[in-house]
């Protein structure tokens, strides 16, 4: 068995219908899905930029913005030092090694403040684009036994406030922010991004036409003095059934992006 | 003449497909038109609750609500004396007859402070329910020699920080506040609803499906600690017409309300 190999403990899953694989842990922690996809289709194709994934987990946001843009340079920043081994071990994966050179991986805590920031690769203004994926924050949310989870869904203190702060720090300017987050952060992330990002666009996610929205994707362009656009829904599902949209399935495939 | 009668300068407008008329200045000043019927669909129908309308101008939101629930109580606030007059000839109008009971004409500014804003009939816990349309603050529209208009669409300084202060004070515990605004004016609707408003509901207005919000309507209940809530949207028209959906239409008009 080669080092990349999946443990019983782990599951080997295909990506943008086999464009990329993440190794993962079976059946616990935070396991890689549509918003990580979404998130990733936020991301123009614009040549030769870089990108930064913050708490990129095994690594599924950046790796499909990697994969979709061929000339995307991309950092994942990852402070579990178990969840940084799954990344680790997914870009060495044989069926990765059209991304290899393009995507790394640096262990980090991107709430870092100073100098400590700028040591572990945070430096000021040195990405085209930031995403981020952060764990839930509230305390309603259920917990769990399962600690991995945990860190990754119910992370105490403020959140998105230091994350976006960061990504201000290490955004160029003009350069743009991405994330998805459930409704309820709205008003944590508009007050974090004011003075560092505006132009603000949301588009709400909703699992079919008339229900609540249960995600919302919004971007960002560092400096910008625009205003907030609410931009048109997206629905997952279209039909009674559960299967995808034509346009959340071509998303979560890596066969386009929501365009600002 | 009689004293309600339109001047030639003024015009007698119905609404709610008849259901009550409006005395408005004619081609110029804010004229009352979808906003303050949607606005007026925000209020439920609940028995015998006091209502106030922050920036009433003629009246028209909430001589709609006014119009829709027949036990609803109604305070138009409304700091022009101009506007004010054409408030208080309207509850007059021989049409409105079913409704001058029921609504009063209070000429005062939502953003006085202290026992001034008491003095003013804005006293603390008084209302069941707040509503506002305010005028747009956003130095960026385009400017107007009419004043009248100008003091509608385009006052100075922080608007829904100082009108949702006020509405916080109004406001019974449990009691609702109801808005409606320009997406860009998101982020000041949610910083100055916090500790004063929870459980908020966005209920995006577009013009039509696959194109940006124009509006959102939002909703929020004093002292609530729930999550907000991005609602399904709505789409002015459906068609390639001018002519208002289904949907829409029905709000316009009276006939519905958007629950929470």
């Amino acid at each position: 068995m080669a080092a990349a190999d999946p443990k019983p403990s782990e599951t080997l899953d295909a990506f943008h219908r086999g464009g990329f694989y993440l190794l993962q842990p079976r059946g616990r922690g935070h396991r890689a899905g549509l918003d990580a996809m979404l998130l990733a289709a936020l991301v123009p194709d614009r040549n030769g930029e870089t990108l930064a994934d913050f708490g990129a987990g095994a690594g599924a946001a950046g790796m499909a913005a990697a994969n979709r843009i061929r000339t995307l340079q991309v950092t994942l920043f990852e402070r579990s030092p178990e969840m940084a081994g799954f990344a680790h071990r997914s870009i060495a994966l044989s069926q990765n090694r059209h991304l290899a050179d393009r995507v790394r991986l640096v262990e980090a805590d991107v709430t870092l403040t100073g100098a400590r920031r700028i040591a572990a690769g945070l430096a000021d203004a040195a990405f085209d684009h930031v995403i981020m994926n952060p764990p839930f924050n509230d305390g309603s949310d259920r917990m769990t036994p399962d600690e991995l989870k945990a860190e990754a869904h119910a992370m105490r203190g403020p959140l998105f406030a230091d994350w976006i702060k960061t990504a201000g720090a290490v955004a160029r300017p003009g350069g743009q922010l991405s994330l998805i987050a459930r409704p309820q952060s709205l008003a944590e992330i508009l007050t974090a991004s004011e003075n560092r990002f505006g132009a603000i666009h949301i588009t709400p996610v909703h699992p079919r036409p008339g229900e609540d929205a249960i995600r919302l994707l919004l971007t960002g362009i560092k400096g910008s003095r625009a205003r907030l656009s609410l931009r048109p829904p997206l629905y997952v599902h279209d039909g009674a059934g559960q299967a995808f949209s034509p346009a959340v399935d071509a998303l979560n495939n890596g066969k386009g992006s929501i365009e600002r």
